[in-house]
């Protein structure tokens, strides 16, 4: 082993090129767990990470669920005194359509401007792959870590981890833990490294409009027969005023506001709006009137369509009055909404504000809890040294819009805290085309994980 | 030629077989004029009609336009004092999609149950036909016809005619005419013939909504970033106010009411809005509220999504607010609404619903003026007479929810007036999956028209 190879920093830095030809390596398995067709690239991807972690040096496994597998492994070398880590990651990907939005194809990673493109690169192989290798780090060079280890990387992540639940409460004495850290999230700004306060929850429905049985000259009914999309549109249309509030009948009544600390925090925060806008090509914010930009990322709750088909959508003009219409809608949430509660007012809702000539089906496909960290203790000063260390200033406190359903589930299953360190930068496209990891947080992310695992060791 | 093929209507019974294989052969050409792929389809279904008239014995030639070809057949036999009838119907057909709702594949015509299931059976390629051979009918056995005809048939009625009123314009002289005859509708009811006494116009567009500059995560920007989708459903909600009334200020304005015989005409039908609603499967009948279902078919505007597509679409849960949304929406007019000024008014009504930060662009891609008949004179007398001798029953008056724009343009141009008998069943599925057309009605067209020609002599 060279000299450069005998600490676990030095390590990283003489390995990096196999670690980019490796990340390369996993980003190339389309492991996209929402269609079927994808289900022997989920398995191959998850068989990568288990010899992944193997060759890193811990006892590593994969087990079958219903769904896709979850991969596990375990060091165990500090002993019962030590405290112990467990790191969640996903190794499963959205979908990459629309594809001919792309610059370079999403499974063919592609390194340019310092950043590497490909679909995963941030959410979540990329932030996953830091953590093996800091782990390997350390046990290459020291052949050993300062802290017990279990890696837990599941396949269903991005559809709402339906079997991780009930998989870590099967192995909940296996995965007891001290502490939870999750690395998918992205930094509040380049160069500004964050610690997550709190984590929007989920709940992601597809409605379902049909009117008549089958699609329908629209001159010949037009006016008569009521038209299953623009019933759509209206339900969709009257989800929210005209301040931009949701209006479900009770929808914010479980609602817990966040604290005056941290209201504080977020006006603290160099966050100019307008750019904000123009970064992601729109021309203004908008959204809940009264609230900020971040106000209303990160403390209040959203609801969005995500998709939405009807009739004919091909070139030129079909008249055409559709049999049925469909539109993906999701809801953000904020502490203490449910998932659960919102499907039942969702429901209550659509009943009463649908048109006797159009039936509205509801279905939901996936929720997940919101999330909100215990800022002080020990916990978050580790970790707040560790990317100090690497990135050369004290990371600052966010909020994330999106959504981690499992984090809420791991405190009440494992009774451990939970740390999230998001290394992925804002505008990474995560969920959409050209999703990308720039290079220098993925160099100094394995560096904060390396700092991070003899930072906990105090914990 | 056998005794039965002596006179006309022998001639038709005598040669029904081969009628059929014609009919058959024609369907089974994929002319679908809004598709550029479909193009070589439409040139031969073109030709396939130019090689029928002259099979009839009109001399007929094919047209090349800046888009479909037009085909003229004419014969001129009956003289200068004798009237001249124009013929027009079309050759190319909706688009048959969503093909997996189809019972049989829409371009291998399937007789059964007395029905011929094909695209364009019923609109409109079975119903020019009928012409074709009720023409060839009277010249195969009489060696003549009782009045002078001109055949026009187009193969871009689907997609507005763009090209046809250039060519009649271009062509007034050569295509003038006393009366122009149309069969591309409904009879009212099995066994109950009917001639229209109005069209609805149509004004055809697409809105598209533009949001960020690329799909985003719709966690971590759902709530700050305006999304295209929920925008666009709010806009379209809300083109019908709570009584079913379009609220695009002025777009009642230029109406003019049916005249009260036309009315109490509408309220002597025999018609059941429960039947009506059940026979195409949806729960109730809807739409402005004061009208009956016939009164806003026929004599009342109406606002109809004909399609509508934004985001993730496929199986399962994408998460993703999308940059963009489409949806095509079309008015039908009624007289003296205008395409033109519906236009005006609905990018008026856009700019002042637009929200800041989506942008909306309207697309017209088709327009027709509605049409009104005269209902007093000698040509609904003969067609009257026409259809009783072959159906056994005086036609009723009645409306047609859909839009013919070429008539209002011939009796502009040509100075003629028009008589709109069409022959397929009320549910026959025009622009919808299954389409078809009787085999019952095809017979007894063909006898109409043949007693037609008779009757038009003496107009």
């Amino acid at each position: 082993m060279s000299p450069a190879g005998s600490n676990p920093l030095g390590f990283a830095r003489a390995e990096r090129a196999r670690f980019y030809a490796e990340l390369d390596e996993f980003l190339r398995i389309p492991s996209v767990s929402a269609k079927s067709d994808h289900d022997a690239d989920t398995g191959r991807a998850a068989e990568w990470v288990r010899a992944q972690l193997a060759g890193a040096g811990l006892e590593a496994e994969t087990f079958a669920t219903p769904g896709h597998p979850v991969v596990v492994g375990e060091w165990r070398g500090a002993g019962p005194d030590a405290p112990t880590v467990l790191i969640y990651g996903h190794y499963d990907v959205q979908p990459p359509e629309p594809l001919e939005l792309w610059d370079s194809p999403p499974f063919e990673p592609d390194v340019r401007d310092g950043r590497i493109y490909a679909r995963g690169s941030a959410d979540d192989k990329g932030q996953l792959f830091l953590h093996i290798k800091a782990l390997e780090a350390h046990l290459k060079t020291r052949g050993r870590l300062p802290v017990n280890v279990i890696m837990l990387a599941e396949g269903e992540e991005e559809v709402g981890s339906p079997n991780l639940v009930p998989f870590v409460r099967e192995h909940r004495e296996r995965l007891a833990a001290d502490t939870v850290v999750i690395s998918d999230s992205a930094m509040f700004a380049p160069g500004l490294p964050s610690l997550l306060f709190s984590l929007r929850g989920l709940a992601y429905f597809e409605i379902h409009a049909t009117g008549p049985s089958s699609d329908l000259h629209s001159g010949a009914y037009g006016g008569a027969v009521l038209n299953p999309a623009n019933a759509l549109a209206k339900v969709i249309g009257g989800l929210h005023d005209n301040d931009g509030r949701i209006t479900i009948r009770g929808f914010y009544d479980d609602i817990i506001e966040p604290s005056p600390k941290t209201l504080a925090g977020i006006r603290a925060l160099p966050f100019d709006a307008d750019e904000y806008a123009r970064e992601v090509g729109a021309r203004a914010t908008g959204g809940e009137r009264g609230y900020s930009a971040l106000e209303r990322l990160w403390t209040r709750p959203s609801c969005d369509v995500n998709g939405m088909l009807s009739g004919y959508t091909g070139e030129g003009a079909k008249t055409v009055l559709p049999a049925k219409a469909m539109a993906k809608v999701s809801f953000r949430l904020v502490p203490r909404q449910s998932p659960e509660r919102v499907h039942e007012l969702f429901e209550k809702h659509l009943a009463r504000v649908a048109p006797p000539g159009v039936r509205l089906e509801l279905v939901e496909l996936h929720g997940g809890r919101p999330w909100r960290a215990s800022l002080d203790g020990p916990l978050f000063d580790a970790a707040s040294r560790a990317l100090e260390k690497s990135f050369g200033t004290r990371p600052v406190l966010a909020g994330e819009g999106g959504s981690i359903p499992i984090v809420g589930e791991f405190e009440e299953i494992l009774g451990a805290n939970s740390l999230l360190l998001g290394f992925a930068l804002p505008g990474a496209n995560m969920h959409a085309p050209n999703e990308w990891f720039a290079t220098d947080c993925f160099e100094r992310g394995i560096d904060t994980l390396i700092h991070l695992y003899d930072e906990l060791a105090g914990v």
